[in-house]
């Protein structure tokens, strides 16, 4: 068995309410319900975290370190370009991490191309919304049951 | 039932025989049968193809309008940052696709931060080795089932 | 009627005690208080919220998705040049909105060139001191009265 | 009493022909004619200056410093991106001034980003169609009368 | 019927005597002639105007609004690199325009390589000489002509 | 008499069949004997070559040396953009060639404004479609002619 | 005797448990429990503060203003590359500061090499681990004495 | 005897009045005066022309091709750093040109540090106030007298 | 005994007959016969193949890794700036290899400075013409008889 | 006890003597006198050289190989931004080094903010005068002293 | 009286032997010597140097402030693009000086449009040859007369 | 019978000693003697030369002018990156050379790809260690037994 934990940024406690004809109707917390549920029927624990305040992000990634988490789905939001602190803090973890995006940031804003995240993650998952969570789950639990990436 | 198109670009004919301890043991056919037996249960047919020449993959994309092709899952390898040729040929059969790469390019060198399909694609899978078809592929079914992207 | 929000970020709660001789001995309560009456005035309604805090911002601004907000206005201070959370903020709640300076940023160092909101905004106001917000102040209820931009 | 001069660069003699619903329907004739009914009400003296020609605004800049004016209001338009020979001429003067435009210059072209006038300027005001020239002449007046920016 | 008008940039009126062996001994103004009696061989009316002088070539765009102007041929020669006023003056009348030049600036020093008029143009014809501007013509008429470019 | 080659790069083979409202109906295949019968009318021999593949394209050039090839036109598509080895082929038989785009690159990508082609072409010519190749067979067999572009 | 503050950014809370063989095992408790005793020696009193919080170091430094400090030595960790709002409020308070850096951001990745508060600072330590607070200390409190830099 | 001509570009018809204690108070009638003295002791003819207007400046140019003009000296003021206009004037007439500048453009604004005429020139003086034009005449003097630059 | 393979890119099939005063009048199976020749003499087995396809090339490295190929000289020509596919599989079967150009890519156009091959090289040598291959072969052979770079 | 050696490069020599105001009244002997004195009391011998010239420093960083050289401190003063030879020699004899500059160089000139050394140096001291020798030197002797930095 | 020196930097000593056709016949030791024979007219003193090692002009440098030195006249040849220790020993000995280069760099190689001096000089002088340095004598003496530049 | 010279650059002179196992045991001595030997057998006088000073290298580049050098193979080192006055040099005396690295540039830090050597050479050797030498003297012979590049 073994523990993931989910992080939303900032904006991300919209989701469901903000634009539903872009990004769905569903909302975070039957997200997190849908992510806990599938983590659990793989034997897993699973626990998400959402915040607005880089610094409450920054905080529970190191909580992590202590709290026995073995692989974080992060989707920094708007800290994807700009939080050098929340980088350094999944760094000084050290737990493997995999980068969630909704929306494809490639087809939007070219300041978005830049990511402090990518080139630390095992992996990056983008365009598909919530679904990319869900994904990523998979990449995760694939990895941490020690199967090598088919 | 929607008719799905695997594509692979550059070297990936080597799966599974080049530096497994990097990107697996598993052959590019098995990941193919694998990915049509996937896209069967759920009432889809999938092919693959796969070639080291650029004019190959852009002929395949150009015949995939005629052959009634849904959704195409591409991996353009060493395409993805110098075939405008291949980016052109999906634009022009429009149909829609997924990019996918098994290593993480972020974490690799500079030049491979550009790709000239990621704005044009719903979305990108990156770093999760070949499991990363697989992901696709439950990306594009959904899609292709009309749900919106949860 | 209309409804309007005043944002400050980070170190305006300084104003009128920070360098007076440069930006004026008024203060920033004193800048609000004159503010809502003007709005008054005109029929309209003006809170103001000041924040050192992003994320204190951000969620203001989702607040005012649902407490009525029909403008705002917004001087992001040092965030100008580093938040894609509070543009995204923007974004989200899609309320119009007017970025005011304090200072002339163009007259200043090069890094100040660069905001994540002038694009967004319906215009930009700066280089007059706190008199920028009554003139972006004007601007708004022009605009909130229908009537086209003379 | 002061005098201050307002001067509209190259195509504004078009405004309130050229795209109405997008820059309004006011003439220029009637924006100068309103400007200068304002500055009259506050004791000023105020007159326009349009030309589609670089030189003649440099000529009128350079008149300027011997016909006594004050302030000047300057819309350089296309001439904002190109001309050195107006900004040494508002240099050379030494006239404050403020940069006026109709439209977001952020939220266009990417060569509209760069003005050779903005870091010479008291400030700037954009995106509020011919609204823009009367805060301006607010800003202007309320410097003139020696009340530090509040 | 159709009305067309060609506009020749700086220096343009030295044609035919500067530098024959590479731009040729025709004058502008037998160019201006050929064009003229070509378009009213197909019906339509051509006239040219040639100026030094930016404003003048501004203000003769803005004059084509009313009189009429169906097409314009623009050779904005050194103006290509540096005129916003003369972009924004043909985007302001909105009458379609094709970009003329007579050598081939790609093969020139680097700065001739941007233009101020390229991706407003319906298209761009280089390097021929003079024939450059029957070459526009033949496609100008023939977009006049509703017929679809084939 | 003179010799022509006319070569088309990736994805022209769907002209007239993709995006008709955009590049027009008529195909490849009416444009290449559109040329054929002008080129013959003016007593020249002229050549069409279509393919997907650079290599391709870059054997057909080098044959040219040998056929007598006089002049090419040549639409490179996707490789303007990328085929270092094509243009090497055109500078090594030394054959004076005219550049076609159908579209207007300068209004597309950014990255459409890199041409591996244009500085070495006599000319060029975009954003009129398949008339363009016409507009181009006029220069050339103008330049064949040994008449000065006038 | 001067009043000294040390202000230690992101992620510095898990000194000397993250990672002890590259930055030591001393805590940031010891740290400036040390700093405080050599400060007491020479007479002067410090003090320290950390937080994860941007805002939360901003409104300390406001504080800094008002309570008498007279020198920082700030580590802003990886608000280093990303916070013009700490930057602005150390250039608001107007104190001396110098900044330090447990390791050599130029022997990291090349955004690191970017600080926004080098060209404030009197001067700069970094690559010492903790060893550099002290060396701070040393050069702010021969700065406080009044001495030349000798 | 030889023919020079002296261009002088906007606003240095203010010379002589516009800040004295930096540019001298030698009016620029003062300064031609001086220049064609020193030209007819040599037994040359030397005359001057200033002039706001780009198309004023040009057309001299043009007029010098066929007045017998053998050398040009040109302060392109403004215009060094924005008029291809006036470059490919001199160029067209192919008369050799030394360009001049009163202030030393490498110790202002950066973009002062491009010019459209270094390149084509004979040579640049720059920074020796109206003294400038007087060495720049010797050189050029020396240069038609045919003596190898010593 | 070791096997040696020669690579030439694009075009270099017309050796000896393309400009041969600038690369001399050897044909490449003049070249390839030379290489044999010496790789014989010293005991070893060398082979060529030219294409100019991107893809023939690949599968060429490709199938190197199964015949036994000890080191590759490769002369990849304008794919040495686009072909990262070729690149990849260099990469992918490990072999080592030396990159060798006729000419000196350093003295032509700027373009050809970045190549996708020399850091991944053991060496590189250009500018000698078809010589450069037989140093190429020298260099190769040291290396393979064991003997370290003396 | 470990053996230190301290360079200084050009211009250093003028320490003391040059602009006092700004770098103090100390002079290099002096400087040079009491790093030794500090030393020798924690039982080390310090020596010191300055020079003018690149290749003195080279050729007394290669002798350091061979006098048993155990750190270095290094002020390149001017070959900070341009001696790789430097740079060189200190990586050729692999002997630890700090980089020590007197002044803030990213509060002057931008060219000063790269340094040929910053990434091959233990630490970098900038800002405090001369007596960021004397903190180097402490780092240093803590290093070779074995102990972590704390 | 005042007192001068001219300063020539590396490969200076082959002038009137090197590319005669290019830089004249003259010798270096004839330019010195006619510059200190001109200077001597008006009553000044003026000294020689030229060396090929950097070190050694930064010495010079160095020792015109204890010689009396009142102006330098600087070609720095190479070093122009190379050297910030002679523009510190420039900068340090605060003497006024001239910058002169033979040829005219903005007409040569990108690389030489770059100078560590032009930002500190009085003026600079290029493209005349060896009378650049009697042009730059005739401003210096100007200026050490005490003259406003005319 | 021919006359070479080789010129090594700084640090060259520790070849042999610094880091054996990637540059090998041999000295510097030894290669010189090896070449010497080597060109002897062709019946050409080969001579070394190696300084760590660059103005040594310069005055030597200057001596072959006089004392019959007809090629030169040099190792520029540490100023390959730095040095414009050895390129002024080689280029002064127009004698032929070969750029030689032991090292592959490519493959170390950025800045060593820029080379203000490669575009004057006729050719570039790298990454072979002191092999390069032998290779670069092989093609110096037969390019001085005027056998055209093979």
């Amino acid at each position: 068995m073994a523990k993931l934990l989910v992080l939303h940024g900032p904006n991300l406690n919209l989701l469901g309410t903000r634009e539903p004809e872009v990004y769905g109707r569903t909302t975070l917390d039957e997200i997190d319900a849908d992510l806990a549920a599938r983590a659990l029927e793989k034997g897993h624990e699973l626990s998400s975290f959402q915040s607005n305040a880089e610094h409450a992000l920054v905080e529970r990634v190191q909580a992590a370190r202590d709290d026995g988490t073995d692989f974080i789905l992060v989707n920094p939001a708007g800290l994807t370009h700009t939080s050098v602190s929340l980088r350094d803090a999944l760094a000084a973890v050290a737990i493997p991490f995999i980068e969630v995006h909704l929306s494809n940031p490639h087809a939007r804003e070219p300041f978005r191309r830049q990511s402090y995240f990518s080139d630390l993650a095992v992996g990056v998952v983008c365009g598909f919304g919530a679904l990319g969570y869900g994904l990523a789950l998979i990449a995760a639990t694939r990895q941490l049951e020690g199967r090598a990436p088919a």
